[in-house]
């Protein structure tokens, strides 16, 4: 059975798509591909177009948008949608945003919409989620969900480079952008997170309201800490639901090796699901990469074509999807220049102390004051777990500045 | 829409289901339970029947065969397959052993067979195999697949028990039977990886083939020995395709700290995939108990009302689906009281030396021999990693005899 096919895009994920389409038993090469820099040097054996409305005029059975203009892709995948086509997208900015609109698309038209590709890449969540846990109830979804961020603080941990010098190798190796700031700042994980708690939770939170705070501010003192400590630092991205409601947020998190997390390193990214019935489960994979996403995007393909959709079963279509999210403490270390940044954002203080020329304090922080923290140059924060005492830090903290470890 | 459900069994797994679908929004309570003990005590508040027959009779839509005995579970499930029913099995040594006919029963009858519980309980490894790996090479799959052999050796390595105490600790925490044979000895891994074998190669090679060594006779001196290295024991069981064929075997393991199986503890199960395009996927969970197997039943209920079924896409139906395993030797350490078994057994041996009575060798066995060993007293064989050489043991060996840990 041929499938007329129509591909928006043809970067990392786009070319990876290609090369695994060329070699299957069910070869779905696009009949159209639409690119947008007609400069670009390309292929010369593909023929590419560089019009929206030429997928649209073959009449396509399935539509792929893996294109990162959010905009430009708002409008093929509601366009298509609109038209009942099975749109897969892997533009995770496109779907955090729209979600709850694209969902009531596919309802209204019989359209269909997957986008496995969007989160952690190779690893099947949104799937996992939508059929093993679809009758569970989740209690919490945490993750490492940005591959550069993770490839940075692998670097920093396990070969000792400087947060510069990893970044730039990541760089080199083609898992960040010349502009790094959606990777490192956590914007990305943002994205990630939101599509993650509807699927969990049926609850659309919107990215805007997750509390926020990237690696970009990560300096040599806190890494010295973690070091001595003997744990890492890792981008942990967690939502948790109880009675009150949903807690969420993005924050770089002391672990420690019993951790599932510790060993996750690199490109790779993993989740860690815990529910009532099938209790906690971890999946771990590449959470980048041109082949891992690629076949991201050809698993739908084939998930579709086997008629399989997401139901979207927790979620209650007779109420509001909106959801707030819970404004619950967590506890951090925080290193700033200003005594000023503490007082204002951090309660329940333990101590402060001055080395340095930085201060340091433990205390706990309200997720509402990480975005405007995000935004500061010179303010690190990093999550403690929970057997870490304020004493333990403080005390290492001297141990290290006595050893002329803090610059 | 109500669903006539029939149940066979009220064990474990049984109660763990019966648990969850009572606080489901569809509570797909059976019409009808069948079980075989009259004399058992049970719940008072729910009718049992203990006529297979009865089961039948109500015409049900779905049957969830969940009893221990092979014969009689194939009785059921093939009656229900050929009345096109859909059946949800958790019994891995039914499907292990008749999984080619199972399958051709589904294909003429158009009945449907779901048994995600009966691989590594709540990890949802088959439906990931049949869905997101469904166009994607298979390399190897490598799992921790018993949760009561994984148990025993934690309790070795976390908290220095012997291998009698672990095994009477694993018996009263219930995850091993009073006859625990069937676990230590690899024969209940065995069963699933020939499952897994089928999704993963497309190929039925039967668990009379796969070669599989237990822990039975883990002794002290291998104890000593892994653990004066860092390394712990994991009894692995792996198979993996190449162009010669399929490998497979199941054989206790030396794991380094970075092997992602070194962490699972208890009665976790874990599983590693490594394919062409998503690469290596590595997927944890809880490999017994009754709510997680429970909900693996459940959950495949809810996929078969959604209309999933395993595609089998692996699989070339124009030939037959009988495979020869090859023959390709593992290194590993021995240790036997006959100098003979060795002579006999191991190939490429590197060395043989004489320690309190043993014999400690390390050389290549074939797949083949493991079997026949299996079933002697006193043999202990470890796969060995490729890092470690054969002076490292001697040497680690040595110094273990000196300080008289060896027994």
């Amino acid at each position: 059975m041929t499938k007329r096919i129509g591909l928006f895009g043809f970067g990392v994920v786009g070319q990876g798509y290609f090369q695994i389409a060329k070699k299957q038993k069910e070869k779905w090469i696009p009949d159209t591909i639409v690119v947008k820099d007609q400069k670009k040097r390309r292929p010369s054996d593909i023929k590419f177009s560089y019009h929206a409305q030429d997928v649209f005029d073959k009449n396509p059975d399935y539509i792929l948008e893996l294109i990162s203009n959010t905009e430009e892709a708002y409008e093929y995948v509601t366009e298509a949608l609109k038209r009942g086509i099975t749109v897969i997208s892997a533009n995770k900015k496109l779907l955090s945003a729209h979600l709850p609109e694209l969902i009531s698309l596919q309802k209204v038209f019989g359209g269909k919409l997957l986008y496995e590709a969007a989160v952690a890449a190779g690893i099947p969540v949104i799937t996992t989620l939508e059929t093993h846990f679809e009758e569970d109830t989740i209690v919490s979804i945490e993750g490492i969900l940005n591959g550069s961020s993770n490839y940075i603080l692998s670097r920093i941990f396990n070969n000792g480079l400087s947060f510069d010098e990893a970044l730039r190798m990541a760089q080199q190796k083609g898992f960040a952008e010349s502009d790094p700031s959606f990777d490192i700042s956590g914007s990305d994980v943002a994205s990630k997170l939101n599509i993650l708690i509807l699927h969990a939770f049926g609850k659309f939170v919107g990215e805007e309201q997750i509390a926020t705070f990237g690696i970009q501010n990560l300096g040599e003192d806190e890494i010295a800490l973690a070091k001595s400590l003997g744990l890492k630092i890792k981008l942990i991205a967690k939502a948790e639901k109880d009675y009150r409601g949903i807690s969420a947020y993005i924050i770089p998190t002391l672990v420690e090796e019993s951790n599932l997390f510790y060993g996750v390193e690199n490109e790779y990214n993993a989740v860690k699901i815990n529910s009532e019935h099938l209790q906690d489960q971890f999946y771990q994979g590449k959470g980048a990469g041109s082949l891992p996403t690629g076949a991201a995007v050809y698993g739908d393909l084939v998930k579709a074509r086997n008629g399989f959709s997401y139901n979207y079963s927790k979620v209650n279509f007779d109420k509001p999807l909106d959801e707030k999210l819970l404004n619950l403490g967590i506890k951090v270390l925080v290193k700033c220049r200003s005594e000023e940044i503490i007082e204002n954002n951090i309660f329940s203080t333990e101590f402060i102390e001055r080395v340095d020329g930085f201060y340091f304090a433990v205390g706990k922080v309200k997720p509402k004051s990480l975005n405007k923290l995000n935004e500061l140059k010179e303010v690190s924060l990093i999550a403690l777990p929970d057997y870490l005492s304020a004493e333990d830090i403080l005390h290492e903290l001297k141990e290290i500045q006595k050893s002329g470890e803090l610059i």
